[in-house]
């Protein structure tokens, strides 16, 4: 008789097949290898304001937030950070969630819905996408950046409400949406703009405060953001940034925020250090955005094709999914970790060494990258 | 023009208009409230071996685990956590989430699909329920805890292949799953049984090891279990523990695993300790089940029906949802905190505050306990 495994063989010896096997690999913490591959674009998860204040709030408040955020899972530093949130990006209301992911499912199952239509980019985040299916709402997929596609497909939409969703910065290529742009065309059909701000906040705009701040779009009722603590602030967990009337529909209606335990308090104390600290050292910003143009130099003079950096992320495109795993193998042999995407979290074809930029980086920080990339794809 | 928030206003007001308004409600970290709400079940969240944990793993490794755990969101102390809990559970392997809610998407995701049939009970949590959503699989919801119904549901199935899906601890009525017989009926039709033991680990079974253990399953490769570290463990994070197989297909394949940021070390490191804990002091396990007895006699003192109960938590179902939220106000209003819960967390008319013991309640606290449910239940 079968164990009950046999589909997870097939599946398992498939993907192997197909160069998409992947291994967690634990890094150590002390290992000397440069970070080219991390979202800590600010520098700040081991700062020790942010490692302080982690602990500061487990000692307060325990190590975990002990319930859902209805019932025991938040705390004053929880409402503390919500409003220095909602603060920073110039927003009436903000509310945290244990992971972007759950942000992101938890606002569009809330906005979403059968008689509401969702308009979405076709580079859209995992998260979004799975937003999208679970909220039950007709979803148009629309090319990448496309705005008449946006237009036509909210045109076409035979529901009552509507919802253009974005990344505001995609995660693989690094390129920003066309907000301005995207915002006209949902206010001209009535329609809210959903923009993750992800890989933006931190990174985009002035004193980093995301690209909806640099389009002039944040006090705008009909933008929604979503933004993490795990990247540029270091820690963990995610929120969604918009009108009071937003934050109180998703406490009373977003399952991915009723029914999941609220954020532990390290790291909601750790992400309002963080805020405090980019408030205070905005050159970090700068930093980020022009370490990224360097590791774009680096890379076109390797003879790989990549576009200048909007923001922290650089890709360089391998194509096949061997060949990705290889360079990342041989950066890493040389003592530089980089990203490494296959499908599914790329196109097939699409295959890509992704660098991330980091404020903190230094001279000879690229020195190490130049040398270890050049021997890597090279050699790939 | 419309500033696009017409229906979510619509929406808020028909909810009002129904009692199922919801608010948050910071709690103060030197509040002198006895907690009978939060999921805190052995009393490990403040407990000074994981609050030093957490400190220690945030000074080791940063505030946040800077990446997607394929990237550079595996650190040594990930590593070290799921072999622990691997061993703890008695099974092969372990598989980390930032949440439980993501454990169950991913265990869900990553071995559903459009040819595997899911059989999901009626009282699943939410979590297990936008799982299956997610999935992509035929679903069929059967009667709750209705073993013939599990089985005609898996010979209809036209399905290639089979799940059943079950939490072992109902969250809100607090009752255990029929394991022993589930498993039976899916082994007989070459289904997976996949267990959600959020609120058996650290509760039920020899020394805490949960449902699946005490039923004898642990050793079964068709059985899943996912786990929470945020409820017993007093941390944050979820799990998925099973067969060296399930945890390989997850890392490949399970997209609230690969498209989320790691767990914070933090986290991790508290979870550790607690499960240590929990090893030198199995004792808490035992003190815990015999505290929830204690209250389930409270309730029915005060005239309200509850039933014996098998794990932590004790329901006392008020039905309509104003008549349980006044109740619960009334509680706190006299100093203690207990869980209300309304649709859509429970069926409409099942609106009910619900008690959660704790391992480290005392006489006193009882005594505290009864004179706020009786003022409350009486006076709601």
């Amino acid at each position: 008789m079968s164990d009950g495994l046999d589909r997870v063989r097939e599946t398992l010896a498939a993907r192997a097949a197909a160069g998409l096997r992947r291994n967690l690999r634990p890094r150590a913490a002390d290992a000397d290898v440069l970070d080219l591959a991390s979202n800590d674009y600010l520098g700040l998860a081991r700062h020790p304001r942010l490692v302080e204040a982690a602990a500061r709030a487990a000692r307060e408040w325990g190590a975990g937030s002990t319930g859902s955020r209805l019932v025991t899972g938040t705390t004053a530093l929880h409402a503390e950070l919500e409003a220095e949130l909602a603060d920073f990006c110039r927003a009436p209301a903000a509310l945290v969630f244990s992971s972007g992911y759950l942000a992101n499912l938890g606002v569009l199952t809330a906005l979403g819905g059968r008689d509401v239509a969702i308009v979405s980019d076709a580079a859209n985040h995992a998260s979004l996408i799975d937003g999208c299916r679970l909220s039950g709402s007709p979803v148009t997929v629309v090319p990448h950046r496309d705005v008449a596609a946006f237009d036509e497909a909210l045109a076409a939409a035979a529901a009552r409400d509507r919802i253009v969703v974005t990344d505001a910065v995609f995660s693989v290529d690094g390129d920003l949406a066309p907000l301005v742009e995207l915002h006209a065309v949902a206010r001209a059909h009535g329609a809210l703009l959903v923009v993750d701000e992800a890989h933006a906040l931190g990174v985009i705009g002035p004193e980093g405060r995301g690209a909806v701040e640099a389009a002039g779009l944040a006090g705008e009722p009909d933008v929604v953001r979503t933004v993490v603590l795990s990247k540029s602030l270091g820690a963990q967990g995610g929120a969604v940034v918009g009108a009071a009337e937003v934050v109180e529909l998703l406490v009373s209606t977003a399952r991915s925020f009723i029914f999941d335990t609220g954020l532990a308090p390290a790291s909601a104390g750790a992400a309002l250090a963080a805020l405090r600290v980019l408030r205070a050292e905005p050159e970090r910003v700068a930093s980020v955005r022009a370490n990224a143009v360097v590791l774009a130099a680096l890379v076109r003079r390797l003879g790989i094709d990549t576009a200048e950096p909007d923001a922290a992320v650089v890709a360089a495109v391998l194509g096949d999914p061997l060949r990705a795993v290889r360079a990342a193998e041989a950066c890493l042999d040389a003592g530089v970790r980089v990203g490494c995407f296959r499908p599914p979290s790329v196109p097939v074809d699409r295959s890509c060494v992704r660098l991330t930029a980091r404020a903190t980086l230094t001279e000879p920080d690229f020195g190490r990258a130049a040398d270890a990339l050049g021997a890597a794809l090279h050699g790939s």
